[in-house]
């Protein structure tokens, strides 16, 4: 039986046409698939991953899995892929995992970061690695309107259009936003057991609308109930966003909720 | 008399040929000096920088100056010209000045920086914005051997050869280090009234070696002496560099120097 690999990665998204593999694009899942290539000489190996992010997406703590045709210890796995790597990619872990293990199937939960720089001009060292958001924003707003984020929620209103998913229904442990006046930026991280498509990016636009005083400051609660895509309007743009980490243990969730509260 | 413009500038060096502009290639004065050629509708004109960066060296204080056909408000020369940028440059300030001053000529000083990444892989997100120094370093040896790159003295050793500049004697003022753990990051920062092609970079290899012991402490007052290049060995890599400030008066290098002390 061949062994199962956790691989845990981070990627500047910017150069990625997102993790799944397509024909012919560069993706992660495809760089990652043709480096095992390689090292297996001409076996495919395919490569599962917990999240699939978009083109321009970030990611700090993206896992992936495979089985591998031969017994590398770990160390040397994660010698070999950083070796095979391009440099926007690093595996920062790798370990050997029961066959029970599903990188996207044994999550249960994630931890979403998003990056909004506040300079009047875009600033050119953040161009990829933020959200520009220029305008007046009444942090006292976001902070309040941000708690309504927290809980089980139908999630509708907050999610791409498109997707096969029927259930909307997820629960968010944490939703908070954290100033950093000295970068001129704010940052938005959100702890939840599962995020449709696009979702952090609307519940950032709608953040940022009500902080803005586009919007009342008790407008989730509204969304919620309108499950309409269209009532959110705006996504926040890939650039800001971040997978920072996944869990896979009940333990190391809730203690990350604990530490933000 | 047409007006003189002083114009502060940021801008990420990863996608340019560096500052000055060359036939046929991505420059920051190319891209300045094609936009004022749309705003002057067709008559060139001719910036002048206070320091040359190189591919991939970055500024976040550049300062250019140009004469410019038209008297236009700097308000609007400032928004005129960053709506014209591409987002690797943003215009930070504008100011007519006399005529008297030269973005090269009228600086009495200026202030490089250098950011280090030391994370054993390459950082996905640091990689155009750091130098890599994955390799152990005694913090305490780079402190004591840069207090000798204070002063006065000739940087033969650190001047890239080629130079047409005879008169390799240069006063740094602040010299130092600081450590920023949390980021995996140590930064250098050298405020001088002058610098030699490449002295920054080289400078930063040769105590990169001190601080990894291939070098002895006391390495600065033996490399004054020699003069020669050769000596020297390593230029740490242009994506780690900065342009920070240019000083045009005493009063303020004077007093970003006692802000350092």
């Amino acid at each position: 039986m061949m062994p199962r690999y956790r691989v845990i990665l981070a990627y500047d998204g910017t150069k990625f046409h997102g993790f799944q593999s397509q024909p012919n694009l560069r993706t992660v899942q495809g760089t990652i698939e043709a480096a095992l290539l390689k090292m297996t000489k001409g076996t495919p190996v395919t490569v599962f991953g917990a999240g699939r992010t978009d083109a321009g997406v970030h990611a700090r703590g993206q896992v992936v899995h495979f089985n591998f045709p031969g017994n590398i210890p770990p160390r040397n796995m994660l010698l070999g892929l950083n070796s095979m790597m391009p440099l926007d990619v690093v595996i920062k872990d790798v370990a050997i995992v029961p066959e029970t293990f599903h990188a996207q199937f044994s999550t249960v939960g994630k931890r979403y970061g998003y990056r909004v720089s506040r300079t009047r001009f875009t600033d050119p060292f953040k161009r990829f690695y933020t959200g520009h958001y220029p305008y007046q924003l009444d942090l006292g707003r976001i902070e309040t309107a941000i708690q309504d984020v927290v809980g089980t929620h139908d999630f509708t209103s907050f999610a791409a259009s498109g997707g096969v998913i029927k259930n909307k229904v997820r629960t968010i442990y944490t939703a908070r936003m954290v100033d950093h006046p000295d970068e001129d930026e704010i940052y938005f991280e959100f702890i939840g057991n599962g995020f449709l498509y696009n979702m952090v990016r609307i519940l950032v636009g709608v953040l940022l609308e009500i902080g803005n005083d586009r919007r009342p400051v008790d407008e989730f609660p509204r969304l919620y109930a309108v499950k309409d895509r269209q009532e959110a309007r705006i996504t926040a743009p890939a650039s800001g966003l971040y997978l920072q980490e996944v869990y896979y243990d009940e333990a190391a969730l809730q203690q990350a909720v604990a530490e933000r509260q």
